[in-house]
């Protein structure tokens, strides 16, 4: 098969050895004879990889002890819902802030304001989502204030979390979960889909501060309560035993490459390749401002509009994939999560420079 | 690797030439270059996939037109509270009745309760759960009626479908979807999760008429509202793609098996193998009463309990894995669903014989 990189925003491509691992394991699930897809959530060969799962992400992502991790069905959408589900009650005034970042931000304020009231604690949707807003001094009475740390459309990245006092800090990382060091302390719940940076679509990961858990109203479904998972291990029903096998692995070959703060530092590099072919040129032009580029999410335009659907036919030509900008905003996008190796980032820089060469 | 014949009751085994099929084609999904795991549920060949995959749902099933076929995230339980959330509106009583038939029917009603009152429309409690109750007429002014067609602890299936008129028949057939020739019109929803005869896990299937639809309250999480699913082709966020993709290996090993009339013949002759070594048996005991006997869990006690573990263990030296009873109820079980060939069933009831004869 030729070699193909995989620029997609996600489902994104995930790390080379991990594929040929789960290909290569994929009939025998902890010589049982039987695939993780036909085990038992309840054998205790998978309440150990569980089990094994949870202790690698609290030692790759430095997550303290009084923090739960959950297995969460559905993806960061289905958090939409069960992050005002489960924390609006905290507070009498049932009031969250949420900021504008983007489109994602956008549907998770809307989906919460079925829960409670929403406020609007800055927005950048006035410049084009191109950067990250200021955000106004955080009510205390606030249940909490969400965030979008990473937007896949606009290519935009908080660097910094807003201080937000005693207010629980909620931040969606779906888009960069372990991909930099965070000080999870600072925070209430993180949550992200997996299909990005851990595995596959259909689960989401939750860190969440212990105390934050049992707040969920009476008529909570019962999937969507955090208590409920924190009482079975995530495994009130049938877990998505396929995905946590696939991000056991991710985590280990992640903790193999030396961990988050090796990744972000090669995640830094990656960035730049692209960044720096972008400054460089007239013909291309990044969307977000620069004090806000997103390590994750490369985006840009073409000066000239009419040539984009040529250059994401021509890299995909060339083992490029997946360049094409999302079906809102339009334009190109590199995204280089986790798993897309240096090499990746430096092919396209050349096809591009090569790109601009003959056609500008 | 050794032949391994899979009892367990789910995750469960899976069609052999589609494990095979899954593993070679992991790496590569429709000549991408990328996998099924890594491919934009945006794509034009995800797309294709997914409707490739109703159209083998709607022809397997024999599923009329005015029913929508739905991906749900979480699995059935997830259905557990949607159904209700969805449908409970229809009618001003907002009452709903639900048959109790084991574990999963009871977990199911206790859920519905959250959002509506629930009546016992029945209730085989009594007698252990044995068999399947005579259901008392049904209320018109119900929004609905609920039944769980096949009970995995118990080994009860109803043969038929209770008669409820006007009132939306509700069928959770997590453990024999397709299993045997359904009557789609004569119900309003069926639901199952995919990991037993479907695919694997974090996923169900919803098949419900059309008109069903559109009845969940306003703020109905997004993520549990048909309508949504329905607006979205079950895309309004990222699908699980590597189960769609299974599932649809599944449907297609299934079609080209002859279809579930094929099927269901073959599931009553393995289902005959096992109930009459259990029958010429005093050795063992078969828990369900005769007239109920599920086709798909065939649950039986040993006379000497204390044989119990060795039994189990014995088997599973021989490559018949996973046929200790469910934690809630103990004894035997074996789970024969559609991937389970004549053979495995007939290596296990020589097995059993041979059980017999050195220790009975």
């Amino acid at each position: 098969m030729k070699e193909v990189y995989n620029f997609g925003a996600g489902p994104a491509m995930l790390p080379r050895p991990v594929m040929k691992q789960v290909q290569e394991g994929f009939l025998d699930f902890a010589g049982l004879g039987v695939s993780i897809v036909e085990v038992s959530h309840r054998s205790k060969q998978f309440e150990a990889l569980l089990s094994e799962t949870d202790e690698l992400f609290r030692r790759v992502a430095k997550l303290p002890e009084n923090y739960e991790i959950l297995y969460f069905h559905g993806g960061a959408q289905m958090l939409f819902s069960a992050v005002p589900l489960n924390l609006m009650g905290r507070k009498p005034k049932r009031m969250a802030q949420y900021v504008e970042t983007g489109n994602f931000s956008q549907i998770a304020a809307t989906e919460a304001a079925k829960f409670g009231r929403i406020e609007l604690a800055a927005s950048s949707a006035a410049n084009g989502f191109a950067e990250i807003p200021k955000i106004i001094p955080v009510d205390p009475e606030a249940s909490f204030l969400h965030i979008t740390s990473n937007n896949t459309l606009f290519g935009t990245q908080y660097k910094e979390f807003p201080k937000t006092g005693e207010v629980p800090l909620v931040v969606d990382m779906t888009s960069e979960i372990l991909s930099r060091p965070i000080d999870y302390s600072k925070t209430g719940l993180v949550y992200a889909g997996a299909q990005k940076n851990l595995g596959p679509s259909g689960i989401a990961m939750v860190f969440v501060r212990k105390d934050l858990i049992g707040h969920a109203p009476k008529d909570c479904p019962k999937l969507l309560d955090f208590a409920v998972y924190r009482d079975n291990h995530s495994m009130a029903n049938t877990a998505n035993t396929f995905a946590i096998w696939m991000i056991n692995l991710v985590l280990k070959w992640l903790e193999g490459e030396g961990g988050v703060e090796a990744i972000s530092k090669i995640n830094s590099q990656k960035a730049a390749v692209l960044y720096d072919c972008l400054d460089q040129s007239q013909f291309y032009r990044p969307v977000a401002h620069k004090e806000h580029r997103s390590l994750m999410n490369v985006c840009f335009n073409l000066a000239q509009e009419d040539l984009l659907a040529d250059f994401v036919a021509q890299a995909q030509k060339q083992g490029l994939y997946a360049l094409k900008g999302h079906r809102l905003v339009g334009g190109a996008r590199a995204s280089i999560y986790n798993a897309m190796p240096l090499a990746g980032v430096q092919a396209l820089a050349d096809f591009m420079k090569e790109f601009e060469r003959t056609k500008g």
